[in-house]
């Protein structure tokens, strides 16, 4: 099922990988500006008529009642609540390491620093129908709870038979205050430049359609959001002490989210690709999502020989993967030679649905090879950092003269004169 | 010259800021559109044609030779050799506090964390003609320099008459390895996607005319970019402490940045402002730039009288000003209400242009009220972070049935299999 490259083809691969994601739709762009403008111009009115329109929904309120979340909550099975809660557990316990400190420099007649500020407000997208993941609803709204944010806001499309109350009980955990019944281009507008009845947000993440998507980067400047995710996508590392059952269910695991997601298994060792590529056939078979999965797999499962180890780690290094397992005897010296990698899986039991679920590390990691630059989503996306300085007359005294120096070699003799007026 | 404003006009003033940014121009689109296709189909070819067409420069190389390097260095007086020095070294021992550190957490038979990762390769843009500032090579390249980027590539507009000497010198401070004579759309392309002679890079920063903006814009994704910088602002606070000929030589050295530019006054003493506006007018008279200065402050001056400093703390933050001075008697206590600004400058003795050049915060902020949610350039522009886990037989056996029942609940069952297959 895999189609296998040698290193010498790798660039191939490589420019395979790259041309997934989707081009610019300008009847999209259009439609998606209307609604926007819309609701700038006549907010919670445009909202209500959006949702009927767009959804078949006609509603009362645009926010969630507490009694309908208390309703959905106790549809959640205790097994399935406690599995979640276990979750959010984990991912508040990871999260937590990331926080980051403010800091002050006081010395010589001046004090200078750096403040971690938390954003204010901050709205989670959630998409309807089978897409309304809640794992992904903790990833999103766990790190802005840690991180401080006053007011975090979940909207996602209603329903005629009611929200997925999975999806309710993870807000729950993670610390959401709000729930706004209104989806789209209409919901993004509206938490980006505020209603009546909605105060605008400082940034919107969560994934979404292609209208959710347009909406957020339409709006971006207005408020911030979260990059806008590719086709997601896995690059396992194998080596012979690899279990080719194991690695091979890894692979499928990626491919049943999306018939562009891709799975790619990089080995020293053709006779391990071999039996992974067979294992990949019989194990498909038995999946609900197979259809998905061979789509996928035929399209962008792939396979590349290399002679050694180190070579595995420049070519991953080139792809960038939003996910990297290292099945290897040794994953912790093979860890010190990777440095592009949204998330990396360690050893044989580390499967990437641990981490997607269960493990506390942010499944939100960046896609496309974008892992060159990009991090995962965690709380450093819900804070910004401000500097501050005060300086005291002997302080300022010490530097005036190089301060006018370099503002009149740039010719900026305002500046010259703000510091010489001081004098 | 200032527009006065009560509180109660604060939202026209706040319309008024945020209507200071650039439309898009489809024509520039366009043209920026072809001048990245031909470099990534031609590459250095299309350099040295666009350097003639555009630059009027038949160049030699796309390098800058060590030879050149050292006779433009050798061309910087000494005083202002030993001002940037100095400059140079304050800015690098601030960004030095910025530096984060990876971690690690191994207990329960699992081993968790997150490695910051310098970026590999990054571009610094450094404009030609009279925006060619030195001060902003040091502003962008230490950062990355401090960050650990294993290269630092400047590129700039070749000109006859040579480039500006100190900015080769405060490419050499900063740390900045190679010097690439290539400037507009062309050389963010090159940068970008990479051609025969020069390497991709990860990240390109730096402040450009309208051509290099949008190149940017469209070649993100393929490289990431800082943000696109919109007209610069500065609010001041200030109280009836404040000297009012301090304040009017601060207003007047943002105003001479741009026609664009905001100079924003808000004050609890009507008086003070108005001594304020009369030494803006006095002020003005002496300055080179008084053409540019009266454009900016007839267009965009303003004074907000309010009745408690609370009130201008509140709107200050609506406002997320880029530079925020606080001229206060009790600067300090004023810093722990405002949560939405760029820089601020605290007391009556620290001048906006103290942290445009010498005091070692960094001069590259957020504009246009983005400071909501974003931070200046720093050492985190230049790493990015990764996660990493590793499971052993018993920890993963420990949340083994939870991640079942997750995916399950989800309907990924590749997910829930690739669990089930390891037990």
């Amino acid at each position: 099922m895999l189609k296998f490259y040698d290193k010498s083809s790798a660039p191939a691969l490589l420019d395979m990988l790259r041309r997934r994601s989707a081009g610019e739709n300008p009847e999209i762009m259009a439609t998606v500006n209307r609604v926007i403008d819309d609701v700038r111009t006549r907010g919670d009115e445009a909202l209500y008529e959006y949702s009927e329109k767009f959804d078949g929904v006609k509603l009362s309120s645009l926010f969630m009642s507490e009694e309908e979340k208390e309703r959905l909550i106790a549809m959640v099975p205790d097994d399935l609540r406690r599995t979640m809660e276990r979750a959010a557990e984990n991912i508040r316990a990871f999260h937590e390491q990331q926080k980051q400190t403010s800091w002050i420099d006081a010395s010589e007649g001046r004090v200078m620093g750096q403040r971690v500020l938390p954003l204010r407000r901050v709205g989670i997208y959630v998409p309807g129908g089978r897409a309304a993941y809640p794992s992904s609803v903790l990833m999103n709204a766990i790190p802005a709870s840690v991180a401080g944010v006053d007011e975090i806001i979940m909207c996602t499309p209603p329903k005629a038979e009611g929200v997925n109350p999975a999806v309710i009980y993870a807000a729950h955990l993670a610390g959401v205050k709000n729930i706004l019944t209104v989806g789209g281009a209409q919901a993004v507008a509206a938490l980006a430049y505020g209603t009546e009845s909605i105060k605008r947000v400082d940034k919107i993440v969560g994934p979404g359609n292609i209208y959710v998507a347009m909406a957020k980067r339409l709006c971006y400047g207005a408020v911030d959001i979260d990059m806008i995710a590719g086709p997601s996508e896995v690059l396992c590392i194998c080596d012979e002490s690899a279990n080719a059952s194991y690695i091979a269910a890894d692979l499928l695991s990626q491919a049943e989210h999306d018939p562009l997601a891709a799975s790619v298994l990089i080995t020293t060792s053709r006779k391990k690709a071999e039996e992974i590529d067979a294992e990949l056939a019989r194990q498909t078979d038995l999946l609900a999502r197979r259809e998905i999965i061979m789509q996928s797999i035929s399209s962008f499962g792939s396979a590349v020989i290399v002679d050694t180890l180190d070579e595995a780690a420049a070519l991953s290094d080139e792809i960038a993967p939003e996910h990297l397992e290292l099945a290897l005897e040794s994953p912790f010296e093979m860890l010190s030679k990777i440095r592009n990698a949204g998330s990396v899986f360690l050893g044989h039991m580390t499967p990437e649905p641990l981490g997607d679920y269960m493990a506390g590390p942010n499944h939100v990691l960046p896609t496309g090879g974008t892992a060159r630059f990009s991090s995962a989503l965690s709380v450093d996306s819900f804070v910004k950092k401000s500097s501050y300085l005060y300086f005291g007359r002997e302080a300022f005294n010490s530097l005036a003269d190089d301060v006018i120096r370099f503002a009149e070699a740039e010719g900026l003799d305002a500046h010259a004169n703000s510091v010489r007026i001081r004098k």
